[in-house]
């Protein structure tokens, strides 16, 4: 057998398996970062999550996104990747009706899997947003045509050989094909449901803080290592010095990300908050994500800084434009997920990858490929917001998708799920709220010493 | 040096190493289905059984199990690994006295690595089954005997060229091997042991809810994540088709044992619990570990789905019997474990590893396959459950293997290691037990707001 | 190509990736061994340190420690890995200024990458030694300065090339090189910033229990998974043979260390302390990894025994001369750190790498290896506690390093973070202080039943 087979089978089985840990990077980040009454919702959403994508990529995503077909949608080998396919083979050898995909010298079940872990991350991203009002069922339901019809068009268009691709679009890992995706499906989701009961009062925002900072930073270490996945692996090839300098682009973009969105909340917020400094890391690999394979370690701390910074101010703006975001996936994935895309025809330099997306604006190329870019980001903002929306509206009026309002104010995870997440611990949550309304001249929260302990 | 050994050899340390992560994947799913008075013990518990288990099979247990000898046990090189052996040659190559791993191209030490981490498995299995009540010397001492006599002679007779394995049984990764091993010692403690105070109150049974489904949650992430390197991990080859075709078997089963567990316990139970939701991952994760490398894709969802419902029931069904096993071990391993095996019999298709198991009797193979997979769940469950009880009453008459019934009201972690998982937090326990006992019209446990909490 | 450049491409970035990994591993250890008010604080400095580290090892270190120079340190392509460089070439045909590790058959951003996360691993070992007290903004400074000078130098004589690699030093995989050296600067920071309030007061020494065992037993299994890609890892090629010896002599002394430190512990303390057992593995791991590729497996066992036997008295030894060192950092990295670099001068054995480090004294090797390694030991210990002394009073008379009392008896989450990691479990932390020293006839912490909380 071509040894090239084996070693690029063994790298894509190995970052496949890594992007799949960071689902639980997702799940931990987002139950960390909110309240502990609704961590079992949080926790089963992210947990099935995957299992549902499993099915959705499998029955019909797949075929879908790498199908041959036209530019808008594959149209052959549909269901349960079962179109006629003779990988390894590659090139002219490549006999079969994935051909989009058919330069990877993988088998087919490889490459299924690779792209199923990439599926399921854009579902897991929608996740955060709206979370701590959804009904799971509701949920459950999006994420299953998220992952079956509307990621693997637009992943069709830039990765399925469809006609953004065929337009100069470039996204090496997936800025736009993955976290922008999700962000906008997100934020369609938000917009339907509207905030959470007591974020937005009488005209001020109200901060609610995550219940567990451990969860949040566990969730952050292994999204981090799960990127060294997601990002070297999108070369889908053992090839030593793109993936040796791909894990140096990606790693550099998050330490400038966590430095640059730590000083930037010690000044606008007074201290560095450790939320931020976890959001600037996953901005900075979010933005990196499509240039990674294209730019220089340099340009990666540049890129990894901007976005960093930018999530602080973005957390701020959906705040005061009252979409309630309760993790900051929206500054994170859709908003550095446009920046990081945009930024690749900036910062592109051709001499990494000769042939592919040419040099950026700053390396002498012109704004052509910039153009191409902010096309791309555009209708795929447009596309999936637009059919994200339509699917939130009628899983509205049939199955509805909030929860009633008691439910929400008792917790999620007794009203859906019969059960609690830390059922032996005594909790503040219901008195410490009373209390804080009362008792913030400095706007801090905190109770008299002494008070007794009204239990929930 | 032949080339095959070098991706051999990467592909069997990665996957052992996943495999050894599992251990974390069991203390977290353990820890966190149990109550907080006994979490530094159950993290003890599975944090020391691998270290345990370290020095059993290479002291003895590898060489029983992997050693030349006749059809019941190893013979030669039994202590230390210290037989002849010029590994990684193979087939005729081969000079040594581990000859029924021969075909393995790779080292010696990364051939015992391997069956290192699936030996632990085995014995942290058992430790879900007795926890909360079993004295801590105990089961240290009935992990040491278990890894080192009881797995590696069953083990003998399917992996090491032993007699099953002349008769027609086939178990790839292990669920008879490995799952129902650690099942059945631990179906076998139950029974010396009882149940823990509180469980079964006259003829009422009663939950005892985990304290942490995060950590719960946690561990079942990571145990996902391990079984990459259980199942593709268990070719110890880095063949391209096989590893890709392997970890989708693993993943689809694991997906749909997620999906039929949640609805079942939905209609079952009312809500979807997450507990049923992760048992259910694990349950279909355990079943497909016999047949994943002869069934199709399709094949593996129906056994992931069968499995996942399966738990339900069984973990109903231990508590009517009044076995009580605090995680649902037995549901998952010892239930599915049997299940997987007899499964293999039925989807098994030739044309995925042919010469190994033939066609099972869905694809026109016939019983005689199913037949020899009944034979070998049945001795195996014998054998491994007569041995296990035999060890346990030892270990009641001598060392005592219960804690007394006040440390277990107090909680193993005082009593055992003289300290406290969560020292700062406050608890509901003590106080929660009583007042449930009073107030309680609608069976849920709740506190009346404004109780004053009383400390443990 | 040469494939030889894909094999240990591959390996060195998955083992980079485990070492990556090391830092979640550490941030559970440290915040899961000490208390709730100061988590934020640990957890911010454990996942900010890698982005410092990225930064000053990119912009300097690597030069000083790989570029060409002298024996003292690297003087050419000091900055941002800007030397010549035509990596993977090695031998005669390498041309570059980083031939120090011109060995290495990877890309140059593998090297650098490999290295990085060792770098890191370093600096994060001192923000164990010196939590709860410490200022965020000296801390980071420091970590900046450790990893942009002193840790390089001194790596620079043992893997750069240095005067101490010419003295026939050895330290495959950095008991000294890493280990040590975080630990020797984070004694002189504890030097320098004194006992936490409340350690030691009227010459009795008041232990100070962590908040959760859970968290620091994940980072448990993280740092003991993470040492397989440290120690085997550090041949930086997929030499199958050794990969997989160095894997299992890792694991033997993790096993070992487990089991000697939790034996002595319930000898020496009446109960086997969970935390000990953990520190127990930790340094059987910490002392295997100067000698891991030069001895046996069974010399593991034995060199991880005595390391975990160490841990217990050594923590007892630092309490009485009143080095405040909250997680036990010291005992595991500067204690086995010169254990095991002084252990490879006894159990090294010249047949596992012909021509490199001889026999050690207990083969027949006589003292002069032996010599070799405390002269290193020696010269290394004075250059760093020498260094890190200086860096620490400069930063003591300029940032200041030490958080006010009223800040550390309120918590370092508020103090430095303006946030608090579980804001809404109740907690006991200050009431239970306060009767703890009023109750304690049989000198245990407990409260009486029906006392009411006082919030804190």
């Amino acid at each position: 057998m071509d040894q090239k087979v084996i070693f690029d089978t063994l790298w894509v089985l190995f970052t496949a398996m890594l992007v799949f840990f960071m689902n639980m990077g997702f799940a931990m980040v987002e139950s960390g970062f909110t309240r502990m009454k609704n961590a079992v919702n949080i926790l089963s959403k992210n947990f099935i999550v995957f299992a549902i994508s499993s099915l959705a990529f499998w029955f019909l995503g797949w075929g879908l996104m790498f199908g041959d077909g036209n530019g808008f949608m594959g149209t052959e080998g549909l269901f349960g990747i079962g179109g006629a396919d003779n990988s390894p083979a590659t090139g002219d050898a490549y006999q079969g009706v994935y051909s989009s995909i058919g330069w990877a010298t993988v088998p087919l079940l490889a490459k299924f899997f690779f792209q199923l872990v990439f599926a399921g991350t854009a579902a897991t991203i929608v996740s955060g947003v709206i979370a701590e009002r959804i009904k799971y069922i509701s949920f459950i339901v999006f994420s299953f045509f998220l992952v079956l019809l509307i990621y693997p068009i637009t992943g069709h268009w830039i990765w399925g050989g469809g006609w953004l691709a065929g337009l100069g679009f470039w996204d090496f890992a997936g800025s736009t094909v993955v976290h922008s995706v999700g962000g906008w499906a997100g934020l369609a989701g938000v917009i339907v449901l509207g905030p959470r009961i007591g974020k937005f009062v009488s005209g001020k925002v109200y901060p609610i803080p995550g219940h567990s900072m451990p969860l949040a930073t566990i969730g952050a270490f292994v999204l981090w290592l799960g990127w060294f996945g997601f990002n070297p692996g999108s070369t889908m090839a053992a090839d030593p010095e793109s993936i040796s300098r791909i894990a140096i682009t990606t790693n550099s973009a998050a330490a400038a990300g966590i430095l640059s969105s730590t000083i930037l909340a010690w000044i606008m917020l007074g201290k560095p908050d450790l939320s931020m400094t976890i959001n600037g890391c996953l901005a900075g690999l979010v933005a990196i994500t499509a240039p990674c394979a294209f730019v220089s370690v340099e340009s990666s701390l540049i890129i990894g800084a901007i976005a960093g910074a930018l999530v602080v101010p973005a957390v701020l703006f959906f705040d005061r434009i009252k979409i309630d975001d309760p993790v900051g996936a929206l500054s994170v994935h859709l908003v550095n997920g446009i920046f990081g895309t945009f930024a690749l025809g900036l910062f592109a330099e051709d001499r990494f990858t000769p042939g592919t997306t040419g040099d950026g604006l700053f390396f002498g190329g012109g704004t052509s490929l910039l153009m191409s870019q902010l096309i791309g980001i555009a209708v795929v903002g447009v596309f999936v917001f637009t059919a994200a929306l339509i699917l939130w509206y009628i899983l509205k009026v049939t199955l509805g998708i909030r929860v009633s309002a008691e439910e929400e104010r008792e917790g999620l995870d007794v009203g859906e799920h019969g059960m609690s997440a830390y059922p032996e611990f005594a909790t503040l949550t219901e008195l410490k709220m009373e209390v804080t309304e009362k008792e913030t001249p400095d706007g801090k929260r905190k109770l008299a010493p002494g008070t007794k302990l009204a239990l929930e």
